[in-house]
Order: C-alpha cells, then sequence, then structure tokens
C-alpha cells in the first residue's frame, strides 16, 4: 500500500476540492447538449445505453432510433422496449454487407430519418439516442446537411447522443461533447473470442 | 447524395460480407471477458451502465458496486435499483477531494472490495460492473495484486467491466477489451455548460 501522509493528502484534497467547486460554479449554463460517441473502440452504442438509463433514471422521456439493425435481437432491444417512457424504433435493414443493396440502404435510412425528425421536433422528448446515424452518413445515406439543420433546430433542452464510427467533421463541429473511443485491445478481433451477450450483443 | 454504381457497390459489400463472416468463424471461444474502459473521455461508466441494460435484456444476473459516490442520487443508480436481477452497492464515501480523508477513502475502498469479491466468488452473477474501480487503485485505496488476483479466480463464464480513468497497465494486460475513451471535446469543462441530467447524472 503506497505510503501518504495523511496532512499533505488532506491538503492536497483542499486545494482540488477548490478547482473543482470554481469548475462547477463556471458551468452554469442549461441546455440540452448534442453528444457525439465515435470511434473504432468498443462503447459507443453502449454508452448511449447507459444515458438512456440514466435518463429513465430521472423520469424523463427518451427516445431511440437504431440505424443498423443486427441479425438478432439485442440485449438492449429486449430491455428497453419493457420500459416505460421509452419510443424504440430498430430501422436499418441490417449491415451494409449484408444487405448489398444500396437502394434498400437509402430507402431504410430516410425513414429512419423520418421517425428521428419526429422526436427532433417533440419537446416531451428529453433525450434521443440516433444509434449508428454516423454509420449511414458516412456511407451517404443521409443528406449531412437536412441531418445538422434536423439537429439544430430540436426543442432547445432536448439531449440528442449520436454514436458510430468515422462521425463527419462538420458534426463534431456542432456537437457540445465528442468523445473518441480508441481500441487498446480488442477480445473478439484480436483474440477469437466470441461476440458475447451482455457485452457484444 | 453520393452517386454509387450499385453493382459496385453489391460486388464490395460481398467482399466485406466475406470478411466479416470469416471472422465470426473464427471468434469461437465462448468465455468470460474482462472489459476495461479508461482514458479521460465521457462515457466510460454510461458504457457499463449500457451493457448492464443488454445482459438483463438478456434475462443475466448483473451485480454493480461503484467505488466512488457523487454528491446526489444518480440517474443509473435509481432506475437499476427498480430492475430485477440487479445487485446494486454504492459504497465509495464521495470524490476524493470532498472527503479529504485518506483513512475513510481506504476503509471504504476496502468494504466495497468485499462486497465485490463475493460477486466474483459466485457463478449465478453473469456480469459485474466495477465502476470507477480504477481511481481506487490509482489512489493506492487497494493492493492492485489483489484485485488482479480475485479478478483472475473468478467464475470462467463471468463477465467484469471496470471503469475509471488510468487503468493501471497490469489490469491492461489482464484484460480481453480495452477502451481509452480521449476527449474530443467537453461541454462541462470548455463551454461552462452544467452537467446534465440524464448525461452526466
Amino acid at each position: 500500500m503506497k505510503k501518504v501522509d495523511p496532512l499533505r493528502h488532506a491538503e492536497r484534497m483542499a486545494h482540488k476540492q477548490k478547482i473543482m467547486n470554481e469548475r462547477i460554479a463556471r458551468a452554469d449554463k442549461e441546455q440540452g447538449v448534442l453528444l457525439v460517441l465515435t470511434g473504432p473502440g468498443k462503447g459507443k452504442s453502449s454508452s448511449g445505453f447507459g444515458m438512456l438509463a440514466r435518463a429513465l433514471g430521472h423520469g424523463m422521456k427518451v427516445g431511440v432510433v437504431q440505424f443498423i439493425k443486427g441479425k438478432f435481437q439485442t440485449g438492449e432491444e429486449a430491455f428497453f422496449r419493457q420500459q416505460s417512457n421509452v419510443d424504440y424504433h430498430v430501422m436499418g435493414e441490417g449491415y451494409t454487407w449484408d444487405t448489398q443493396d444500396r437502394d434498400k440502404d437509402v430507402q431504410a435510412a430516410e425513414a429512419a430519418w423520418e421517425v428521428a425528425r419526429g422526436m427532433l421536433e417533440d419537446p416531451a422528448v428529453d433525450l434521443v439516442l440516433l444509434d449508428e446515424l454516423n454509420i449511414a452518413l458516412r456511407h451517404g445515406y443521409l443528406e449531412l446537411d437536412r441531418v445538422l439543420d434536423d439537429l439544430q433546430a430540436r426543442p432547445p433542452m432536448q439531449h440528442v447522443v449520436v454514436t458510430g464510427r468515422h462521425a463527419p467533421e462538420a458534426l463534431i463541429e456542432l456537437a457540445d461533447t465528442v468523445t473518441e473511443m480508441k481500441v487498446v485491445k480488442h477480445a473478439f478481433k484480436e483474440q477469437g473470442i466470441k461476440a458475447q451477450k451482455g457485452i457484444e450483443l
């Protein structure tokens, strides 16, 4: 165990408390935030779903649009469909490499955006999760400018979380908070461990 | 909208499908994974809570130990305490800069580890979330070797998710999947936007 002088520890922590309190006092704007979770590392969608849980814990209303549909029903879908205050839509047609049909993918993305736009126009929805929207943008299935316009026109207190690799630069510009998830290690890709329920699915 | 030749698109996607299917076929090991979410970016704990939701959606049993307790009850705590199959413990004594008392912090971390160890010995618990454990390790509140031993001795199919900045190198070594969350932008720190319910709390 590290040996630390308790008095020095208390002093250092009092100093840190002062800094943290100043930071909290400075951050006094109340507004809906646009959060983008991107990069190749694991944890983007799951983080979005964690925020959903957090919002529901505060009695907030949430909406979810999943732009990419996997082959199997996921744990998150089964779970959040059982909860109240959740409007859940899985709109994609499957991975782009499974559909192999660009026109069908574009139609699915357009239909998904219509549902998303309905949420972005509704001040009763406190948090909107647009899961894997970045993938649809990356493939050019949706017009970026339209998406950015609809995001900007949303109710001022509404939070939006956008996930997926390759977030476009203009979306990063517009966002309030952006995290890039870096792969340090990946069990599935590097170590031959099957995608696990509760972790990947 | 991007102009893409539909035939070329279908060919490229068929090629990608082949690669993805080979990767899935190669990943045939079934085992509990140890996942570490670290780095300064937003999304570590929320990602852990998202995996909790995912696991619950598959009917799995989960355990949570939060090593750092904030000043307020969080949305995630309120939410997951209402769910079945969740064993939820908030064990910390508050942020280190608020307690300013190292001995008290060490005692709280030890008590938290006892609860965590009980979960790590129980094959009926499918997923264990050790939220902000890295912070307790970083401050030397817990012996790293003991923590690593207990993690390694857990039931082979049990998943563990560890969150918090500054994950120790030896924990990264032991882990199957590790993501480092990089800050690209942060609303609270840089733009004076207050920590928002559903996002930070």
